[in-house]
């Protein structure tokens, strides 16, 4: 097996990130002795000690371009972490994608059952928006009201589960590169962009600087969605941790399928330089933020 | 079929928030003619002219008792049946109860299919938050992350969910009338909480108003429960308008296996009358909710 091209320095980060994502999970989520035990220890295997933490990093970098305290970003990180995860245990449930693998293990509801998975999965949702809304968050309940909406308006009917709806479909879409497009910002570039723009919104800035979080978003979206339909193609499960080869085996339109394996990869480089640039007003403090938009259309897993 | 003994006073007013909490559903529930279209039809098919908006009917019963603005309680009593509705879409999956029936027609999955079903109450239940965090609800944005972070509270892992966790597992746990009245607590009972405490939080109102409502919450919570559980046991299910019987077929300890029949009677129309007499701060302004907790033990669906 050949070693992920990620720089130390980005490791180094995204390690020190997992682990405190880890340690506040652990504190935020309940535990009980009582009998609805198995809702929280569901709740615990769906999101503790597992994936890279992609989301959260993004919320920790972002929030440090502005000065924000880590405590009160670990909490924004802990929240948008608990959304993901929610929708990963309710996208691998019978009546969805029906995978029993995820990040290399048993999916919530193979280890439990599609009832506690199904509730596991309603919790998590939930709690992430009670995290955001509790003063330790953002001393401006303003801001807090703001992250509310925002983390609402990526995750819902017209943002991450309105992409879904459209990715069951897209068998029978027909869906060209537009059209692929707009299901993949729906579905994965939103939760991308709440991450990005996460510190902009605890920093209250505005202008030109939420402007260019924004762009670096919506190009890293797009280059990571366009290296996973890749990995889907050529990745290998155990390394990729869930089975691949699901959209060919569906007969669903993926950008490789569209724009052909070279294509695509080019494609999903040039974004990743594109999204690098948008960071340019952030000079050196951007740095971790440009190795992540290199690394996820280099990554093996 | 006898007529419900609803007294017309209650009749009418509850007809007149039904109508305006269907119409602003309708304005708050997005519509779409893209490809995601389907899982809009689901959220409205699930939430619009339906059900007795009993939980609405409290928020804008409790926001009167504080001279809230009308337009602002609205909101609030559209979120909390959003996330009433999304429950009961998630528990009508095959998973979960396996129902095809419910306020006398098909139930979501059934209209539509599991995935769909499954998603619109996700992003039913992510729309509540986004409608609480918006600043059409409340002026003061520390009481609208209040809100937020009450209603998750109510209806997460330690609340609605977790009473559903345990309802799931009811039979194994051989429940006594502490263990079901716990169980109730979380699975009903919180959201109806919320739903009367809603207008004391939003007039900012503490101390002894906010108690006696919370009071009120809690005695009309167990009566509710204890009559669903005789309806179910003596109810018909066309007048019901969802199957009966299913807590005794499942061997289910329920208020009536436990108590008996003429011992849950008495026990509900008891409670019934304790909830009416913790409105008496509220003189005459209360006379509807006491009419609601009449009601509710003397229902016939």
């Amino acid at each position: 097996m050949t070693k992920s091209p990620l720089s130390s320095r980005l490791a180094d980060a995204l390690s020190v990130t997992s682990q405190a994502v880890n340690t506040e999970l652990d504190r935020l989520l309940p535990v009980s002795d009582g009998p609805d035990a198995r809702v929280h220890e569901a709740m615990r295997y769906a999101t503790l000690d597992g994936g890279k933490r992609l989301r959260p990093f993004l919320v920790m970098q972002s929030a440090s371009l502005f000065n924000v305290s880590e405590s009160a970003a670990l909490r924004v990180a802990c929240a948008i972490e608990m959304v993901h995860c929610y929708s990963l245990v309710h996208d691998d449930l019978p009546c969805m994608d029906d995978d029993d693998l995820r990040r290399g293990r048993p999916t919530c509801h193979r280890a439990f059952d599609e009832s506690t998975a199904l509730l596991a999965g309603d919790a998590l949702l939930t709690k992430a928006f009670e995290v955001l809304a509790n003063p330790a968050t953002h001393s401006d309940p303003t801001v807090r009201c703001d992250l509310v909406a925002e983390l609402a308006h990526a995750s819902g009917g017209q943002g991450m589960v309105g992409g879904q709806m459209i990715d069951l479909q897209a068998e029978n879409l027909d869906l060209d590169v537009a059209g692929i497009t707009r299901l993949q910002q729906m579905k994965t570039g939103r939760l991308f962009s709440f991450s990005c723009e996460a510190g902009a919104v605890m920093g209250k800035a505005h202008g030109e600087l939420h402007l260019a979080l924004r762009n670096y978003a919506h190009d890293l979206g797009l280059a990571f969605q366009i290296a996973d339909d890749i990995l889907d193609v050529e990745g290998d499960a155990v390394e990729v941790g869930k089975k691949v080869g699901k959209d060919a085996d569906a007969g669903k339109a993926t950008f490789v399928s569209l724009l052909g394996l070279e294509r695509a990869r080019s494609q999903a480089a040039l974004l990743a330089e594109q999204a690098c640039r948008h960071l340019d007003p952030f000079g050196e403090k951007g740095d971790l933020m440009r190795d992540v938009a290199r690394y996820v259309v280099q990554r093996r897993s």
